[in-house]
């Protein structure tokens, strides 16, 4: 446990001061401790993005690994931070449901406590900025190898964050776009399996008023440029445009109507 | 002292090339260096903010962390390399002031040297790049337990930098805005405590040609995309807009001037 | 080689999901392994970006490191992966070209090998994200002293890529922009050998439509906002503007043509 791996994930900027400080601040418990960034570029207080980045991160961890979680708009308020372990890791994450679609992917949280013992939290905790007197120090206790069960008290229950659920049709699949990536294809809530299904008859896929029609396994089968449709890494409906932006072409939001037809 | 932790700060640019080079150098002096990013995102040459960011992230370091810092608009002119010791941590910093507001905030440091020693840079010093000629070398000696006296003579006196100071009046705080997060919250150089003390009066801050009269201890508190004014977690003034940014509501700049009265 | 340290470099967006789920799947393999970021913030499928990249930053490591070097818009086609050493490091990269002109610069690969053996892969391997599903694990193994020579069979030929010659004329140095950093410096390929020899003499750069006569050994040497040509930090002539950007001043673009002559 003393070699615990504490991975960090926040929405504070890359390069911002209150990273710099939330290591600080884990640093000072555990200066052996060792660090790794995962996201600091997470979109301001967007828990959705926070979920779909856990869940595509975290299942690839080994067990043990402990991952910090500060996307946290609830900071100061009464909402709780809790400890959970699921699939052999753990997290610290705020009570706001980031983390639930992951730990239903994973088969559910094994623990989840309710942070309560203000001994292992900094001495002067700030109304604004958990991540450095509460989430930091409590990693590095953790990482020290603190029994998670002096944290505090069990949780019974917790705030779901629902992710929009996807029709599956015979006829017709239809979905949303859950996720953009940097490169700016678009990740959509439909199955792959479900996707692939349809695929082995005439297909088309339908998105911002456009229909897509070039269906393919890996990006560089079609020409640059060409809008497709393939199965994701994390085996769902993707819309990419080969050596472009999907984002940009079709003026991709979250939350974009995507349907699946016969061509 | 093998076992010291490093850390960078750097106005490169995230995943910079300098950045990486920087690394690689220091790894050449010595491998098996715990190197630790802070930032690389300090905009281009910008001094005022690499104080602000010191001065918030550096105190939470444990003792015995070295900081490189290289924003050094002065590089390969006749400005110096000081190496200072503060508060049981130490820093390698050009000569240019980005370090003394820390120092003052710590007790004022308790060493300082001037870097002349060649035997321990890059046998060829560029006239452009001396984080990776100069300081990750240095670092690297130093790392593996390099008496830092060996680094060149005591220096008596360096440049200073002086952040604007607030007026303190009875009636009136006037100060200024002195470093914009990532999230758009605007801090001040206001202290907390000054205006914790106004707050138990009725209160109103102004900046920006707005009068923000709801002053509250963290965001969650207000609704989404209200401005309110509150106590940041390096203990100022700070004006946000809940769940949103007050740069973009307010227009703000660093320098905007800020004014808390009677409401 | 337990102990190998292991760089990634990657076009997938700084704070990107792909970069942690890489980043879990080394460690996936080897819980202990030193991981360190060079870059994920290579613009998107940019081969000839990330050739300068790994020139300017993979000569600056010791032996013995691993370079993981993920910018591979072929990624899922026949394009194979290549294991190759030079001067005592290694690299996993993709068959396309982006590592040939570090290996020209350090006397030429001693070894390349083409990625054949799936048991040191995931156990799906996905058509669109070798990153995590060949990259990774391939690395984990490395960095647990996996012999090399079971990755696969010796690679006879490769991709190659050639950036653009300059003619260096007795009268006239022609060359061309390959590189533009983050503060908007521009790197050009004109060797600063040949630039210095000229400078004695004098001489004037034309860039952009533009005269710089400013031959200066640093940045601070000019006042504010002067156009300056310099030797760079890798040895070429550099055009920059003294705490300004270059390429903002001359509109610059990777590949815009230099001339050095007399003045």
């Amino acid at each position: 446990m003393a070699d615990t791996l504490v991975t960090l994930t926040t929405d504070f900027g890359p390069g911002s001061c209150y990273v710099a400080a939330m290591k600080g601040a884990l640093l000072s418990v555990n200066p052996q401790v060792r660090l790794l960034d995962l996201s600091h570029a997470i979109p301001p207080q967007n828990l959705v993005y926070t979920a779909f980045f856990l869940r595509a991160a975290v299942p690839c961890f080994p067990p043990g690994t402990l991952h910090v979680v500060v996307v946290d708009p609830g900071v100061g308020t009464a909402r709780s931070i809790l400890y959970v372990e699921v699939g052999g890791q753990s997290l610290l994450a705020p009570d706001n449901g980031c983390w639930t679609c992951l730990a239903d992917e994973m088969g559910g949280p094994s623990r989840v406590l309710r942070l309560a013992e203000h001994r292992f939290w900094r001495a002067q905790v700030s109304a604004t900025f958990h991540g450095r007197d509460i989430f930091a120090p409590t990693a590095g206790h953790l990482s020290l190898g603190l029994d998670p069960g002096r944290l505090g008290p069990q949780a019974h229950e917790w705030v779901r964050l629902e992710l929009p659920r996807p029709r599956l049709g015979s006829a017709l699949l239809e979905g949303e776009v859950v996720f953009i990536d940097d490169f700016g294809n678009l990740l959509t809530n439909i199955p792959g399996q479900a996707f692939r299904e349809r695929q082995e008859s005439a297909v088309a896929v339908w998105a911002g008023g456009k229909r897509i029609s070039r269906c393919v396994n890996t990006y560089g089968e079609a020409e640059h440029g060409t809008l497709i449709a393939l199965v994701s890494s994390v085996d769902t409906l993707e819309i990419a445009v080969s050596q472009g932006s999907a984002a940009h072409c079709l003026g991709a939001r979250v939350g974009m109507p995507v349907r699946v037809g016969s061509g």
